[in-house]
């Protein structure tokens, strides 16, 4: 790719942004729009929807672009909880590693780059039409001494990154555990589920349950509600499932910690979720099923994954000119427009690209939620996940090896040739991934600004419907996370190869700071918390990325025959992996659950607040399925201990 | 390796085992050798030292090889406890296994094999002049037909084993609940290890501890002992380590469970080992130092594993006559007797291999012991698993394919290659490990049986001391628990492809049921109980050896050219692995810890038994050093929350 192409990508999408910048300024101040842009404002009811109109409300206004700039992090905690603070925290977690990498980059390896003569000498005269991999490690001479600063780089990119992640982990365990000692009694903190209830003869399973945590927990159980499903018959059947709430975060804690039956697969107990959290339609209680769904879960997002590569191929076939005229002969005249191609070249393979990823995160949410989590958040996390890895294989590698599935598969196949593959194929592709970073990032960040889909929705059910409950949406972090960990993998692994792609991917993390505070402040409001718990998928994620970054500058240094460094770095991913090691001890146990010391501290500082005893009545009933909650009102207060089925055979 | 040959070692090693069992039937009958043959006995009392002679001591006598094939499972675990349960029982599971397995190999698959003539056809008129391949199922015909009955086999003998495996656990996990009913209160049970303790300025240990415990276990923290180390300047210093006893199991359980502290590398936990099954000598309680020794053991296994080739790799070419020739040209005149040669073939590499193995346990003791386990049997259970996989990697793959330490390493690297490499390879050595068995297997398990060196320090010592403290020894599970489980791998994956190595393994199966059933009678005497906590580790032995006898199979028969069976082999390892993984969530669980159903059971029988009141007393005093026990006496009441430097000091 040339220059020039790049700077045509960078023209279209910079018009992009503003465009959308302008238009969002004009869209929001129009009060027919409030639903679109500001719904959070309008249900907590600090904006009202005024319809008397004057010429202002035409001008653009920038006011709230500094305003979301100076949003303070106590700000979004206390309005939005703790996950917005940790997704804001990538931002700019980001946003340092790459100012320090972007410095190092333009000022001494690009510098170097461009001082060697490998591929061909810099044309400063006509700078446009150089080829961008002048500005790659590729140009650096075989041999040369010049590559020990690309050495030094990784070796200190390294340490910082680790330095920030380490903090960064501390950061947030302390905040999480500041926000638990904050927060006031939820139901989840005195609630276990527990699966895979026996149940002998002539009992039912309320009264299993109630025999096993009265003779096994009796000074700490208070109560349960077994989980009731609509059978094929339309009769309610209770599963083998509970809510058991005790009467006080530490005894719930002793009843999850400890396996409660000699047979291990009997009284799972597993923590419960908020009650308006728990995802009931897939609601399995049985072991085996569960352990099948999800063996069936991981399948199919192998499968999904594996075909997933045709369109990317054929994606990739577009960005080749020559091979676009041969498929399509009559495009040739048009092809020939130095414009049209550079567009074709730079601009739509990644535009296709985003919109075939658009449907990977649902489908991703509703694999997720067939594989047997109980709560949508642990739903959104487990699709976080999928859909993080399925970015990094599909558009990363599936980019740089650009093959069939069996080339890629075979590769890692053979894991000690990984890093000579890697070598060869990962620089090639440093100028479709600035664009990528040009068109994905810049411009889709930019239009979840004027949040198009929702806005076309909101004019076309104008007139239909009027005095609707206003639904304020939640951002979908299973779709926003993965996207900037994708782009800060394309930092870290680029960032000694083609530092070029720093700038721009510094620029599209302001811009992401400043979108997401706006936001998080106008639109999105939290359905549930999970109190930071995101934060490891990032931790891992950026180790990976540094793992990739060691291995491919160990192929890139063997290539540009300079063993020794190529030597010197393998300690480098070990020591890594022996720090992720160490986080994960240090740090992920404050991420699963809540340790003695806290919880215990916490039902201390209640043991004598009154307002408790009404919440302990609450709790008796909080886990109903609210499907099923028409029949609450006709149960009597021994309901919990009466099956329902007879009241739901009406 | 010619039948011949095979007979050369099969009669050099029966004759060995005929006379190890006559030397020990009469030796045993010397009043002299009682501290050898029967030290258990004597220290029971139930064998007397009598020293008058009489002509019948000189008779071989038979008598307790009857008794120990007769020796119930109800005799070992009343007098051996549940671990020699689980030792006999992987020798009997073994001898089930092959017992199947040797029905199929010996009646269906090896005449299969006699039949084929791809290597040559077999010549009954001279039949140990063929070579053993003739045996294997190298000889059967490429793209026969005949194929499909190995595949078969490799069909049956998984589902079989794997049945018996799911019996055998389940069994297993039974025997250790009902152990556990039946075991009277035992400091362990109550008591748990702390680490990591935090001290404040101007408090010691001992009073963090106190308070850490008051506060959060106030009613079930019954005493603590901190852990003393003996400094470098002969002072006694506190480590930051401690035990910490608690009125009921299940209090102990609480603490051991639920992370304690807000920072996980402080307060950390683990179930406390018996008093006298704390291995004390390497007591280290900073996270940081266990973490770096274990990571320093881990490194100093791999460096162990790669130089052992070396020597292996020089007994490999002592089979290789012509080799021998070129190095030692003065011997070409010994190596053309036939017998000589033969003995050269047949028997030596695998005796000189054995003496190498023979230093391995103990080493790998050495390197779990310095690698932060707190007790005996955990380093011991540790050691088995290194000395397995040691011996796996070390004599199943050096062997098989006795390449450079490089070239091995190279071959894991490409994994895609392994199943047609092993394809190639493992047959190959099919008479090599027949004479292994032999030699190996039937020889020394009968040298087992004499206790060679023991009756040599035994003679010595005997004019030195005469009226010392008889020691009786235990079983070493980590020498001989990996050799089993080796001999169930060859068996395992060469069951199809060279069906003769089987009733040399049953042969050896035998041999080793009868000597141990009558060592565990008469020799060794249980230190500590794991509690039967070795099964986890035969159980995955004995997956590994069916999932690398399905690669092996899919090679061979890619190699045979019958490819529709090598696909139909791969669900073979994934639903092998899957159900491994049922059964890590069905049965392991319980050998971690026990659940609190158990617990509290037990707990409550006790709760109005008298004698417990004298039982805590003790437990109080009960984890202290042995080496620091002569203070103890000096110590007053209040010992347990005054630090003994003062008193060391003197």
């Amino acid at each position: 790719m040339l220059v020039s192409a790049l700077l045509t990508s960078l023209g279209i999408n910079s018009g992009l942004c503003v465009l959308f910048f302008i238009l969002y300024s004009i869209l929001r101040n129009q009060p027919s729009n409030y639903e679109v842009y500001v719904p959070r404002l309008l249900v907590e009811g600090n904006s009202k929807r005024r319809s008397h109109f004057n010429l202002e409300r035409l001008i653009p206004s920038t006011g709230w672009i500094k305003r979301a700039w100076k949003l303070s992090e106590e700000d979004i905690l206390s309005s939005s909880g703790l996950d917005a603070v940790v997704f804001m925290r990538v931002i700019t977690f980001s946003l340092r590693v790459f100012s320090f990498a972007g410095i190092i980059g333009v000022f001494v390896l690009l510098p170097v780059n461009c001082m060697g003569t490998q591929l061909h000498e810099i044309d400063f005269e006509d700078l446009s039409n150089n080829s961008l991999d002048v500005f790659t490690i590729s140009n650096v001479n075989s041999g040369s001494k010049w590559l020990w600063i690309h050495f030094s780089a990784v070796y200190i990119l390294t340490i910082f990154v680790c330095y920030l992640l380490y903090h960064e982990y501390k950061y947030i365990s302390s905040k999480r555990i500041a926000y638990f000692y904050s927060s006031k009694p939820q139901p989840r903190q005195f609630t276990i589920l527990v699966r895979g209830i026996p149940v002998s003869v002539g009992s039912s399973v309320s009264e299993s349950v109630e025999s096993f945590f009265t003779e096994f927990h009796p000074t700490t159980y208070l109560s349960h509600m077994v989980v009731r499903r609509t059978s094929k018959l339309r009769s309610l059947i209770e599963t083998r499932a509970a809510f058991v709430s005790f009467k006080s975060r530490y005894g719930a804690a002793i009843a999850f910690h400890i396996q409660q039956s000699i047979n291990p697969i009997q009284w799972i107990t597993e923590l419960a979720p908020e009650p308006d959290d728990v995802y009931w339609p897939f609601f399995s209680s049985s072991f085996m099923r569960r352990w099948m769904s999800k063996l069936v879960v991981v399948v199919a997002c192998i499968l999904l994954t594996i075909l997933f590569l045709i369109p990317v191929v054929v994606v990739q076939g577009l960005t080749n000119l020559s091979q676009l005229e041969i498929w399509f002969p009559f495009l040739k005249s048009i092809l020939t427009i130095t414009f049209v191609s550079q567009v074709i070249t730079g601009y739509l393979p990644s535009l296709i690209l985003q919109l075939f990823l658009k449907i990977v995160p649902p489908i991703m949410e509703f694999l997720s939620s067939i594989q047997g989590y109980i709560s949508h958040s642990d739903i959104e996390k487990s699709a976080c996940n999928k859909v993080l890895w399925f970015t990094i294989w599909n558009i990363f590698f599936a980019t740089v090896f650009s093959g069939s599935v069996l080339y890629l598969v075979n590769i890692f196949l053979e894991p000690k040739d990984i890093p000579a593959k890697l070598a060869v194929a990962v620089p090639a592709q440093a100028s479709f991934f600035i664009a990528y970073v040009v068109t994905s990032g810049w411009t889709s960040t930019a239009s979840e600004l004027c949040r198009i889909i929702p806005l076309i929705y909101s004019l076309v059910t104008r007139f239909c419907k009027s005095t609707d409950e206003l639904e304020v949406p939640s951002l979908p972090y299973h779709r926003d996370i993965p996207r900037i960990l994708f782009f800060a993998l394309l930092g870290i692994t680029y960032f000694f190869l083609a530092p070029l792609i720093l700038p721009f991917l510094l620029m599209y993390l302001c811009l992401a700071y400043i979108i997401f505070s706006n936001q998080f402040k106008n639109v999105y409001m939290p359905k549930y918390e999970t109190a930071g718990k995101f934060w490891p998928i990032v931790h891992n994620s950026m180790i990976f990325s540094l793992v990739l970054m060691h291995a491919i500058s160990i192929g890139i240094f063997t290539l540009k025959k300079l063993s020794i460094a190529s030597t010197l770095v393998f300690p480098l991913p070990v020591l890594t992996l022996l720090f992720n090691e160490y986080c994960r001890k240090r740090f992920l146990p404050i991420f699963i659950a809540y340790p003695a010391e806290v919880l215990m501290k916490k039902d201390k500082e209640e043991a004598n607040d009154p307002a408790m005893a009404e919440f302990f009545d609450k709790l008796v009933t909080a886990y109903q399925d609210p499907a099923l909650l028409p029949i609450r009102y006709s149960v009597n207060s021994n309901s919990l201990n009466s099956p329902l089925i007879s009241s739901a055979d009406v």
